[in-house]
């Protein structure tokens, strides 16, 4: 089924006045922190002073007793996790780590962990029960870094934790939760052939998601367990799923009410606050809310993991690359799960590389546990590769896209990702890339220009889909994902499209659990091609369906009628007869009640997706300040159902990677104490830091979607790391890292590497 | 399809714990004024103090000026509505109607009446600012009862008012808005054919339906027109359909949010207050939150109507009927609708009478416009009927259960209803009333037993159900009517039963106009039987689907799995694989993903439900006083799917038949002004004015339902009146023919007798 194959397109690819739009500049759209319940109490976490430390002893009795606290709860109250609860079909996350996570269990893994949750009649009482809360730590050696973490004398944080992937498996416990390995034909025969290699070391920081919208929720338990909670997340029934196995409830106890969500980026796609606040719910008996503050958001909800990342690439003396190997140490922060697997897997996927091995190692430190951030884990691995591409094309004398043409994965090509490509658009957005204004662009003194590409395989998933038409002929369109990206717009153009009627007559909604089959959470940018999948073909259905009405209506055989315009057309000689949505909407009670399309799938064929960053930077020699001068963001996007949220989506991304590769990091003092919980000391970048980010949509249709949707989320937050640090590296003469490329950072690589020259 | 046939049910008729019950008892269930959001305005309405006047002049600009107050709206700030968009489909309402009674349009027609709403900061500003609206009136000659209405010399109402339904139309407008007939058989003819004829004139009062909670609602408009409206109602799908069409906005702008309902009755199936909030929240750019004092529900919110009735009936001398005629005259407030059509229809219906012709008129007067009240139209008619039959059974000193069992319908029988009958219990009624001890058991002084009997067609109508598969297995089940009368506890019992498993696995869920389809309002005893249609096929729909799932696990052809127990089996020699719900949840996303079954259906075949009912009375022979002694409740209930609500609603509807006979009246003075307008006054029956009432559930299972079911919700307030009147007849050897018999009613009528005896 494919809608776009040889008919114009009238509604998708057009760029309508947003459906939420109103809503979020008149402050009208609820989100969680808005949503209020009378009588509901306000909750309050306690949280680990230390980075590392065991709870030898802790008290909440006085606590308990102020006036005003009605609950208190600490890790005793949560269910013990089984293995056999452990995962939800081998999927992560560990349950067992997210509860501990959660509350803490034993010990504190970082500074900022949970340890206990208060309820109380107000804020101030609630803060005031923390302070009462008797808890008798010892303190213990900490680790922060990831390398250091890996040493064999590092203070180790789960006494039981060893790795896995590794045989004979170690006899004794370390940092290291696992080893992974990625293999694609045979590496050592491919440096063998190889005329030129080039090898690095890289280090990334982690980075927060920095989401504009803290966490906050609002849970209500009734006394026989029926639960109800407000939040906003990326997955209204990944929140249900999770707090019920935590919790030990059944799904059908919960309903999840989402609230609009101001920012995610894979940040909320677990949860934090949403089961202690049931917990305190339950036993109060009252209503709780619960708001972190944006200190708790940066001292305990997950960054994307730091790296230390080793490197090396080989290719002939024309520029075909023959080989490439890498070791990834990713920080995964207090529990296992960093997205290092997906760093192996997607470094090199961009290129025809004959042999590739990488080896991924998952190492927990005393952080907040890692979160997925837009394409987790590719962006640090894309950075060293992409380096290692723009150092090989200097040691060549190559331009740099010159370079990646020669090597660009194509349609057929089976690199080191795993699966064999069909259509993509990598070599489109070299060629585009190569083609643009900006790339011909005379340069400055001090200024130079960076190229990267990335590679995010997108995924699609379960997802459902409810198309109901109004008894006047508008038509409703529920689906169970939250709206980060613009969902709303989007599945409301391709009802449209399908139906034939203006998108005005179409009313997205985004509805809890209770009504609407289960979806996988918005993430992993598959909401556009799979809940569109969904949704074009639950209109299809509503097509068909309106079609039989029809010819009910007119008494004839359902393939004399036609769909035109929004219109049922009876195919008969000389007849014109047509009946509207409006008129069969009317009369749908006649002919058999109300008209419905509800379609729930597991999408398969999200379309791999490709992006090229070209980036100019100038670099103060001075001081190492580096300002970005122009950026342009080409991608193959596969078809831009609403071109102005694709543009977003490469903007917001690029300007993230350019956060994450010139500024983005945590600062410790000595004992693992977050130094800079807040925006004004973790500088992310502000408009006046950032030139307008030029984009170019390339589209080559994804054969596996009706209209050839692809993701385009995550991609773009992959090129800009290699992206500016070549640009720098170039300006500067010196080859940079180590992000971020501060100028301080900037200062010192250029100095060490004038040092080299003389 | 029928799932109760020569199998035994395990869920059906059983009696679980409400799932609403502890929402309900604990205070968490949110009813119409419990729903609050942040920055609120506070609605007022100004109601006529006049009960018919022309309005002459109004001005607000003094309450718009006052502080506080954010927006005021008239008649003015309604859309004109055109003859095409008066009605939906031909249906009631009249739109034009409604939208004079939602703001008086030059004339008000009723004191309370209203003309202009407010809405301010709080209730109090809200409430001055209605004093500074200035209105000049022109009062008018008002007219309250029905009989004086339809004099050639009243003051008419509207001048417009030409009666329908007399040919040649009349020239002169009048208070008659129309006359229905309704003819079988040749009613001249079936009287010459008797040996007895009995004749009375009957009058019943208006009576409130008297629901706990007044009217009220929240509505919020964004400035793109997007509106979202929390109320309880008998349908969100109705208040979202009747807001649309008064304030011409398309159906899918507004969403509509159903809260918990405390009683309806059939007076919440109309809109008051939701149209205003939704105005002044569009004005004032605020949301708007309104809601109705007791005075102002008895005052402008719809009572069932009062009647006049004459009517004769024919017997042979064996008891067997042989005409019936009867002419209602029903008020309809201050615009046309009464039910009276439904009372020409219904008042014979229970017996095989071969001519019967019965004449209604619709009335207008200067009372709030009626509004539905269980069995609309029925209970006086089936009054006067079932007094009549009575009086026949006095004449001919027949016991009054075998003269109807002589004349009873049954299957075949075509009544003066119009369409023969199918399978249907009222015999069965009769002869569990004789055999029931009640019938027989003795009488002391001053005592007196009435039996009547009624009967309610029950309908279908247009109903959506979700039913969807949660990942552990449990189930939700989503319709889009409100639970009035225990249809979560009706539907969860009925998935349970297809789905062969525990009643407390499912959840049922009461969802949003924008979370389901197309619902018809819950009313006409239709959600247990069209609904229940609708989550039947939708559960028999998810076990078809289960078992291909399962066919796909096992890869056997899906023929080869059937269904027992909660669990897939396969159907093969030997083998015992069997699959749980759970398990097949587990891996839906394996099988093709998450799922779900929906229908949307337009339910046809409600069965027709019959009742008998018995009343012992005392009379007070110096006060008049009525005291009921016992009262039995007997009724065909096609099948009781929770016995106890069932049950519930037999002696609901009894407790207010029984109220409507004795006591509810409503009092005005002079000019028109309604003198008791709350429940001090307005007396309805207490726990301590009844007995324990007494229920048999007789189960002639409904053939068109695959359970039997038929609506039960109104047959019992048909009965009580003819009953009660006939135990007082009886009691004090005098007929009692105008209700309510209030004590000094009954003494007059005593006193009447006993002269005429003299």
């Amino acid at each position: 089924m494919s809608h776009s194959n040889g008919k114009a397109l009238r509604s998708v690819g057009t760029r309508p006045v947003r459906p939420d739009g109103i809503d979020k500049v008149t402050g009208r759209a609820v989100f969680s922190a808005d949503f209020n319940l009378p009588d509901a109490l306000s909750g309050a976490v306690l949280r680990s002073p230390f980075a590392h430390a065991r709870i030898l002893r802790m008290d909440t009795s006085k606590a308990l007793a102020l006036p005003g606290v009605k609950a208190v709860v600490t890790a005793g109250d949560l269910p013990t996790i089984s293995d056999e609860q452990a995962q939800i079909n081998d999927q992560p996350p560990d349950f067992r780590d997210l509860s501990a996570n959660i509350l803490a269990r034993g010990k504190v893994l970082y500074e900022g962990h949970a340890i206990a949750a208060v309820a109380a009649v107000d804020t101030e009482s609630a803060q005031r029960a923390l302070q009462l809360i008797d808890v008798e730590y010892e303190v213990l050696p900490h680790v922060i870094d990831v390398q250091q973490a890996m040493e064999p004398d590092a203070p180790v944080l789960h006494e039981n934790m060893i790795t896995r992937g590794i045989t004979p498996a170690p006899t004794r416990p370390s940092n290291i939760a696992s080893r992974h390995e990625q293999i694609h034909g045979d590496v050592e025969l491919g440096f063998s052939q190889a005329d030129i290699t080039v090898t690095e070391e890289f280090t990334t920081q982690p980075v927060h998601q920095a989401y504009i919208e803290p966490h906050a929720c609002m849970a209500r338990v009734a006394s026989d367990g029926q639960t109800e909670i407000w939040c906003s997340s990326q997955g209204q029934f990944m929140v249900r799923a999770y707090c019920a196995r935590l919790l030990a409830m059944p799904l059908s106890q919960i309903r999840v009410i989402p609230l609009e969500i101001g920012g995610g980026f894979g940040g909320k796609t677990t949860v934090y606050l949403e089961p202690l606040a049931v917990m305190l719910a339950r036993k109060s008996g009252r209503p709780v809310k619960m708001e972190m503050s944006r200190a708790d958001v940066f001292r305990a909800t997950g960054p994307a993991s730091g790296s230390y990342i080793s490197m090396k690439i080989g290719a002939r003396k024309d520029g075909t690359l023959v080989a490439a190997q890498g070791i990834l140490c990713y920080q995964a922060g207090a529990f296992a799960g960093s997205p290092v697997r997906l760093g192996c897997m997607t470094a090199f996927a961009p290129y025809d590389i004959a042999n590739v091995k990488m080896i991924g190692y998952d190492v927990v430190v005393n952080r907040a546990k890692s979160a997925a951030y837009r394409a987790p884990g590719a962006p640090m691995a894309s950075f060293a590769a992409e380096s290692l591409i723009d150092m090989l094309a200097l040691r060549l004398d190559m331009d740099p896209i010159e370079l990646r043409i020669k090597n660009a994965a194509r349609e057929g090509t089976r690199t080191a990702y795993g699966p064999g490509f069909r259509e993509i658009g990598y070599l489109e957005t070299l060629e585009a890339a190569r083609a643009h204004p900006h790339y011909s662009a005379p340069l400055g003194k001090n200024q130079g220009r960076g190229v990267a590409s990335g590679f995010w395989f997108n995924i699609g998933g379960q997802s459902s889909a409810a198309i109901t038409l109004n008894e006047d002929g508008t038509v409703m369109v529920a689906t169970g994902n939250p709206d980060i990206g613009g969902s709303r717009a989007s599945m409301a153009l391709m009802a449209a499209e399908v139906l034939e009627i203006d998108v005005n007559l179409v009313r997205p909604q985004i509805v809890d659990t209770s009504s609407i089959a289960y979806s996988d959470l918005t993430g992993g940018s598959r909401v556009t091609f799979a809940v569109g999948m969904a949704v074009t073909q639950a209109a299809t259905q509503l097509v068909a369906e309106l079609k039989q009405r029809a010819a009910k209506l007119w008494d004839v055989p359902d393939g004399q009628v036609s769909w035109r315009d929004g219109c049922a057309i009876a195919i008969v000689d000389g007849s014109d007869e047509c009946l509207s949505l409006a008129a069969l909407a009317a009369q749908a009670g006649k002919t058999g009640g109300p008209v419905a399309a509800h379609v729930s799938l597991n999408a398969q064929g999200a379309g791999p997706g490709f992006g090229t960053h070209i980036c100019d930077v100038e670099v103060d020699s001075d001081t190492g300040r580096v300002t970005v001068l122009r950026y342009t963001a080409v991608q193959d996007v596969g078809r831009a159902v609403h071109p102005s949220y694709v543009e977003g989506q490469l903007q917001g991304g690029a300007a993230q990677g350019i956060g994450w590769a010139l500024n983005e990091a945590y600062l410790y003092d000595d004992n693992g104490a977050l130094l800079n919980p807040g925006f004004l000391d973790y500088r992310i970048p502000v408009a006046s830091d950032l030139p307008m980010i030029d984009t170019v949509l390339v589209e080559v249709p994804n054969p596996r979607h009706p209209f050839g949707v692809r993701g385009v989320g995550e991609v773009p937050i992959i090129p800009p790391l290699g992206a500016v640090a070549n640009a720098v590296s170039r300006a500067t003469a010196a080859r940079h890292v180590d992000l971020p490329m501060s100028p301080p950072a900037v200062l010192k690589t250029m100095q060490r590497a004038a040092r080299r020259r003389r």
